[in-house]
């Protein structure tokens, strides 16, 4: 039975890896619409207009990312073994610490910035530093709970959700203007239909 | 009349800088074909039906990003200010002579690599290193010609490509299994018929 | 006379790297003590007897680098070019601009928070966003300057100080209470001798 | 007790966390000349007269920086908790097959090859793809061992003291030709000297 279990080779399966990133977000306690009110919060002023229910598609797009799902559930990880103590120590302790020159966490959150580029940069350094919402749970240290990781990936992808508003906004107004249209922005209204598509069905 | 005109606000016109990019890429003498067989070299050990038209396809996907565009233009204007030797020194001297210790190219690069995540960097600095094709000519440093810049960023479109060639493929394997599909995938295959619809028009 | 000079290999002068960066950073109003400024805001509030004296020298050291005078010289240059309208459309509109999808300046600012690493990551984007002492004169619309990059080279500067002085005193701390040191803490301690020196020559 | 020992405030200890390092490199089966051996592989084109010794020296410094640390534990950590089957599904799937859309250990690499800077980033790519000596043992699926990060960690800091070899070199080059230096010639001067002090003791 192993002989033939180990003959058929490991195949991925992208939608386990989805699954898992919605599911463990949601048992450590973070919802989408959290992570959109943060992306509320950093955008509102530019797009006055700007939805709730958008802001949540946003983040919704982001997460759908493999780069994003491999950083979310890695970090998620690291912050569970260090609440159950099973990581080995010095790590265990910078982790459960959340000490200040332990950087691995900004290192993968900043890999979820970077797939929407770098005009993300700055709104996931503001977010982090100021902590609002629920990124203020999260560094709550009298919890038992360790998020040393999580609290990097939410700010992260609440900026990555913003780059993604930033980008779409500027294909809307062009089209509204009249302007005839790049490739990406072509693409950006088809997928806009197949999401539609997908939520309604 | 200036007035007038100074009071119109800026509103960026992506068609425009997308047509840019084209335009400065061919004048500096590379084709998305030289660029694409950089993609067929790293990716047909893993893909042997890959074709030479789905490479040039994933090329040209990689340079619509905006990302991708800006790094395009800013390291070209660079190589060509440097080439009229229009630079401050040491400036100058530090991209005309693709001094070693300057590594501002390789930055850009890793901008444009980074839009399809992490897996690309191997591949990026392989062909940097190795400099395969289209890369050894933007490398000839008796042409008078100087490519510090176009050099990096071809690589990097090169392995951003790959990366992006690798992500499709996952999604078709998938689908060819009757898995059920992550949102992105539908995105992909919207975005593919999208696309295809453009190339036919 | 051509030729003889064509055979004279280009070499490069560290010290006119390093000389070129104070120069332009003068020449373009920022002093290091208004970067020191920043430094200060960012990190007072863990280090409350930290000086003023320390932030400056602190940015010095970042400044002594390679890598941090490559990015603020390549984005010094950039701005001033932007300025004097000398680069090619639309690069030059989206640099004039400061336009919100152009990323390549934080990109460059990134590289060097990178420097001392992903803890500096967040006081770079705080600073960026809320634009405090020279940070809002730099970004002042209405001068006629262009100072796209230079903008966030300077809060990213004063992100790496910030992270030189978190390293430092972490070793310090360690030294007080007689704990073995780390032989990168005895580096810290006889670069700290020598710089003492220099600067009492 | 518990009470006692909980107001004591977490303090790290630099000096646990690079002999941790040394440790687990070592349980992990490399050993710092066979990364050394990866620097000359690198490098001697470019240094004929370079010494084992000297890439065993910079693979050590680059090893007793915080950052580099902190990658090294929290990737092997990984490696170790795959080994033996404690991640959570489908993570432990991922980085057990080293999945090719996985890239969190690139990321991790990445970040070890920016302590020195962009220049290093070529050269990481180029031994994670021909995977040279040790590389090659550490990716032999074959032993039932898990060195997904490991493999990745060891090329970066193999490429990282490539880096500061080329920076070192500059400077003796430059001190050689009896130029005025740079604080950080000096500094490098001074640190030079403080090492061979502690290796000598």
């Amino acid at each position: 039975m192993a002989d033939a279990s180990a003959k058929i080779p490991y195949s991925l399966n992208s939608k386990k890896v989805a699954e898992a990133t919605t599911f463990w977000l949601h048992k450590r306690g973070v919802t989408l619409e959290e992570i959109a009110e943060l992306v509320m919060l950093l955008q509102k002023k530019y797009y006055p207009n700007l939805t709730m229910e958008e802001c949540v598609h946003n983040v919704e797009m982001v997460l759908s990312k493999r780069e994003v799902q491999n950083a979310v559930l890695t970090g998620i990880q690291l912050d569970v073994l260090a609440e159950e103590g099973k990581l080995l120590s010095p790590l265990q302790d910078m982790i459960e610490n959340d000490e200040s020159l332990y950087g691995v966490d900004e290192i993968l959150a900043f890999s979820i910035v970077n797939v929407y580029g770098s005009i993300g940069f700055t709104n996931y350094g503001y977010v982090d530093k100021l902590k609002p919402g629920v990124l203020e749970r999260l560094n709550d240290k009298t919890t038992g709970q360790i998020h040393t990781y999580l609290d990097d990936i939410v700010g992260a992808v609440a900026a990555a959700a913003s780059s993604r508003i930033a980008h779409r906004k500027q294909a809307e107004r062009e089209q509204e203007l009249g302007q005839p249209h790049a490739p990406e922005d072509l693409e950006a209204a088809s997928r806009k239909a197949a999401t539609d598509k997908l939520q309604h069905e």
